[in-house]
């Protein structure tokens, strides 16, 4: 799970608004992951993300491909290689830096049809997101939504019922652009979209992997706005406890929840624990290079304490399913 | 260990000079705690340390009394009654707030004579620090560091080879007043002081509970210098690898290393992991209200993990003693 922009003081920030407590602190283990990039400091959510998908350093902007521009087998491409499903769930469009950075390839983020082009042929399972228009408004005339129902996906948008939603694959269109924040009227679709992928996907008799990202922290951190990255960090720890609920009932299952990078340099600067107010300061409209927090929760969560680079959290989660990986989880 | 005004972002400008590595980075357990004080969302240092020190919240400014000014054991005086060594070693005088928290119990912490003269009577078998004029320059008249002599201590100033101690009680006064920055010349003082301390603390049959302060990254906070919470990140985390040394050998130690609050609301906002330099912003030349990381190595080090109240420090702290506390560790 990742909170995009979600550096301690986002989290943080969360924890005051909630007066005191975060599901994110039910986690069992914690460390720092480095951000750095391959060829900058300050990273953005493509190098940040794609170095816990592929485990190895890139360049701003990159997509599931290294420093040389190179592509990797992505943590989701290995788990479904080994039988696994898959389920990708965020508040951004389904194309975006970091769900990209698990199913496609390419040097640019900003390659958006050519990322909707490869997540049709990546066999995701289940996936709830933005973005429709890069499937069915795109410059080379093709219908990737028409193309998802071809290859017997069911297709919903925001306004489905997910309970119908029973087995097979699934694809969740959330918006034709980017989804509203949840203060403009989300509604409980991160929820909403884990649960539904969740009851899928644990059909699948080898287990499964999931991406699941708020990704709108950042969009908050970006905008300078406390209000809002609160809210979206709220809806993010929901969804992280609604995870946790699901690993602690099945015993075999490792959450891990960290960040791309930090946004805004935020500081928290007053504020009132009791009444759950926050007050927040920043020093850029940018992400920054702080260090930032990994939690985990789950058999091998152990592993994940300590300071390490960001490309160790693909090492760390692909020796979490060794020996045997692998391996039958029913 | 504490490192006074150090959140995760001055451990991280710490990192990033050292090239990506620490010694804290050497613990096995991570967690954070929240700094609120009894009257206030933004601790000051005096509330921050009683906190751990006592278990108890207090009013800023307060040393070792709770809210209502009631004092409270502290772990060093626990650890003292139940016969094992005391030590304090910190690179600010040692009346200063986190200091006179572990031994002091005063309503201001401005009291600095009246704090000095509960050292006197602390039984405090080492200490190294500055603010030598509380003791010998008082407005009652009295020198207090004639009184150590007679209450037969050895002691010391800055400028004695602190090698030639090898058991007894001893008092080493580093400064007439606040000692220097490292970068204005102190020197291996908190090293030194604290290897010194450890000689003669070691040869305690119950063990030893030692306070050590790198007490100056909050100043380097204050004054928004980069450079100056930098040198006093990397001369603390110095002294973290010679403790976790010693932790490491005994086998028998716990050491937990945090922090009273954050200073600055430090954003780190460039740098070169590589080439060692960090750039950062700050939003206040005050304290801010973020929780910060607390690091653990050794026995009981795993009841770190996790996000609690700075008073859960002591909690964890006097439960790590038990069962039969105070265990002979030789």
């Amino acid at each position: 799970m990742v909170g995009d922009g979600m550096g301690t003081a986002q989290i943080f920030a969360g924890l005051t608004a909630n007066k005191g407590t975060l599901n994110l602190a039910r986690c069992t283990a914690i460390g720092f992951q480095k951000t750095q990039a391959a060829d900058a400091f300050v990273t953005d959510s493509g190098a940040g993300a794609t170095a816990f998908a592929i485990g190895k350093k890139a360049k701003n902007g990159a997509i599931g491909v290294d420093a040389l521009e190179k592509p990797h087998p992505t943590l989701l491409e290995t788990a479904q290689k080994n039988g696994l499903g898959t389920g990708i769930v965020v508040t951004c469009s389904i194309t975006h830096a970091t769900p990209a950075s698990f199913y496609a390839h390419v040097p640019s983020r900003s390659q958006n049809e050519d990322i909707a082009a490869q997540l049709l042929t990546s066999g995701v399972d289940v996936f709830v997101g933005g973005g429709q228009k890069y499937f069915d408004a795109r410059a080379d005339g093709r219908n990737l939504v028409e193309a998802f129902k071809t290859k017997g996906y069911q297709v919903a948008d925001s306004t489905a019922d997910l309970d119908q939603f029973k087995s097979g694959k699934l694809a969740v269109f959330t918006a034709k652009g980017e989804p509203r924040s949840l203060s403009e009227g989300r509604g409980d679709v991160l929820l909403n979209g884990t649960q539904t992928a969740i009851r899928l996907l644990d059909q699948s008799k080898k287990g499964f992997f999931m991406l699941i990202e708020g990704s709108q922290i950042d969009w908050g951190g970006h905008a300078n706005k406390t209000s809002y990255i609160i809210s979206e960090m709220l809806d993010f720890d929901k969804t992280v406890g609604a995870v946790l609920d699901f690993a602690e009932k099945d015993g075999n299952t490792l959450v891990v929840i960290t960040a791309d990078h930090e946004t805004g340099g935020l500081a928290i600067t007053d504020g009132d624990m009791q009444a759950g107010q926050a007050e927040g300061k920043y020093v850029t409209k940018g992400h920054t290079g702080i260090m930032v927090p990994v939690f985990a929760y789950g058999p091998g969560a152990e592993a994940f304490i300590g300071i390490y680079e960001n490309t160790a959290i693909f090492d760390k989660i692909t020796a979490a399913y060794a020996p045997g990986f692998p391996a039958s989880r029913k």
